[in-house]
């Protein structure tokens, strides 16, 4: 990892809003722990492709799954990828638009991602995917050879990343502050709702305590 | 548009999950609608970059906006790039890990991105975006000629594009369906807080009813 405040390379430091850039490991692994899905992008024969897929991370790489992980790897092994995790935490509603904004934290991870081949090492590395949303591993039928052979999971160091935080009230021109237009925040809330099991589900089989133990709560944080 | 329930180009052609797969314009263009920020990919020399940005649309184009539009033009003018919106609807809690999944809606759109040069178009586009999260842009200061050049917006067309969605219950192996393993759906709900004046906002202004409507309802609606 680099330094805090010091970006890990040319092509990950933030060069808009720079007033916004953040390199501190903590801030950045902060926000990668609470985001929920990584749109990873690749460029294809077709031009550039962006993805939605599942992530977890060690303290040094990030682990993607997903079917579309073929996609990904269809350019062959070792592939460039870049990888962002984005919250929106809030419209900004400044006193003209020009000014309005979001409040976001936001990781960009750039870097080459590689198949996971050894068997261990993707059983560990599907435990930390399926645990970074919620510890549901445990409770369900463990995953089979067959199911650990037939999955891809890749894997790209945390070594380039950067960070962009907006986290403050909107940022209006002096002449438009004594003017009669509201400016303010609406924060935009992402929250678990009540687990609903399956409609196949067999009478009295318990709720896992850790999906139990999501419903209610504030989802990012 | 191509006709529903056929991609418009190969390379919209859905690959893996193409069970998923929704070609049809009122869906994909109800997925634009819901969403709040894109996640933009671009070739670099330094390999791909993926952003998030704030975007609109009309009936034929996406419109793109964010600081970090010109990283996008540094390849130049009429740039390929590929805009993603995912909304995440809940957590998929299958009978084994391996099956666990996410309910969501995605599209993917491809295509070759523009910089609105004409000033009105450029004051639609803002427009549009503006009022694709909520309807802000008739309350404030109106966009002087100055804000309106030092933006850049960007146009692409919806020609090339595709979707995803995931809306059901976990889909298990049949061998474990007789198992002791609960499986469900835990909801992510996505819902505006209530409206947050800025600190330093004058006594006596009213919130915009288009700011106050906002407080509680649902996003990605």
């Amino acid at each position: 990892m680099s330094e805090p405040s010091e970006p890990a390379s040319p092509r990950t430091t933030v060069r808009r809003g720079t007033n916004r850039a953040e390199y501190s490991p903590e801030v950045m692994r902060a926000i990668l722990d609470a985001g929920v899905i990584a749109h990873v992008g690749v460029q294809t024969d077709e031009g550039p492709l962006v993805l939605p897929m599942a992530y977890g991370r060690t303290d040094d790489e990030l682990l993607l799954h997903g079917a579309v992980a073929n996609s990904l790897l269809r350019a062959g092994e070792g592939v460039d990828i870049c990888a962002t995790v984005t919250i929106v935490d809030g419209l900004v509603v400044a006193r003209t638009p020009f000014h309005n904004s979001m409040n976001y934290r936001s990781v960009v991870v750039r870097g080459t991602a590689h198949k996971i081949e050894d068997a261990q090492d993707k059983l560990d590395a599907l435990r930390i995917i399926t645990v970074h949303v919620a510890n549901v591993w445990d409770h369900g039928r463990p995953p089979s050879e067959i199911d650990v052979t037939k999955t891809l999971v890749l894997r790209m160091s945390l070594d380039e990343m950067s960070a962009k935080v907006r986290a403050t009230d909107p940022v209006d021109e002096p002449d438009d502050m004594t003017g009669p237009w509201w400016a303010g925040l609406v924060p935009l809330n992402h929250a678990w709702g009540e687990p609903k099991p399956a409609d196949d589900l067999a009478p009295g089989i318990a709720i896992p305590a850790a999906v139990a133990a999501l419903g209610g709560t504030t989802a990012h944080r």
